[in-house]
């Protein structure tokens, strides 16, 4: 049977203005490492990027099986987070460790196929 | 009145198996560039990973204005690309770039909100 190539996590969080996880890119960039390994995904690369004081970071994993990146925004409590997974490997294993490091008060989940076979 | 702060756009590529654009990664790495710069957005940085003779590649684009990704798999004639813009950058400009690059049978567009004001 055909399957999906991948597996595709779109993950919004909503949280405290200007708490501790929207801020600390380097501790983010640790966390999202754990997170790609508790899905047995294997970092091949990052790159991070930090808008300056008062402002959020970008980061962005490359994967033997696709992608992590993030976004935030802390002036106004929100990430944007996409886990794109080909293979075995499911975003859903790497989502308790994402919401443990930014404890949102809200979220909200999207799972979404990709690379499904042409018909 | 709060608008949400990006546009995502999710592209699902079907093409002709091992054509050229699934797998030429450095011609790819300059049409995103050109795609990016169709919306007005500023490329940061990039990081691209071939996969070896007869996989696919990589391609993750940072941006100010957050990023663009993109995985292939030329043994399947598929292409997974994101182009996630906030701010004014709208992804719908860069659409027709990659579509010409690309040149699908069949493609698939998405465009998904993020970063909602939380209510």
């Amino acid at each position: 049977m055909n399957k999906p190539l991948g597996k595709h996590l779109i993950l919004d969080l909503w949280g405290e203005v200007a708490s501790f996880p929207f801020w600390s890119m380097d501790a983010a960039a640790e966390m999202f490492v754990e997170a790609a390994k508790d899905a047995g995904a294997t970092v091949l690369t990052q790159r991070w990027h930090h808008f300056g004081d008062g402002h959020g970071y970008t980061g962005v994993v490359v994967l033997a099986e696709s992608h992590i990146s993030v976004h935030t925004w802390p002036e106004k409590g929100y990430a944007a987070i996409d886990a794109f997974y080909c293979g075995v490997c499911d975003p859903e294993s790497s989502l308790p460790t994402m919401l443990d490091f930014y404890k949102p008060i809200k979220h909200k989940v999207l799972f979404i196929q990709r690379g499904e076979p042409l018909i």
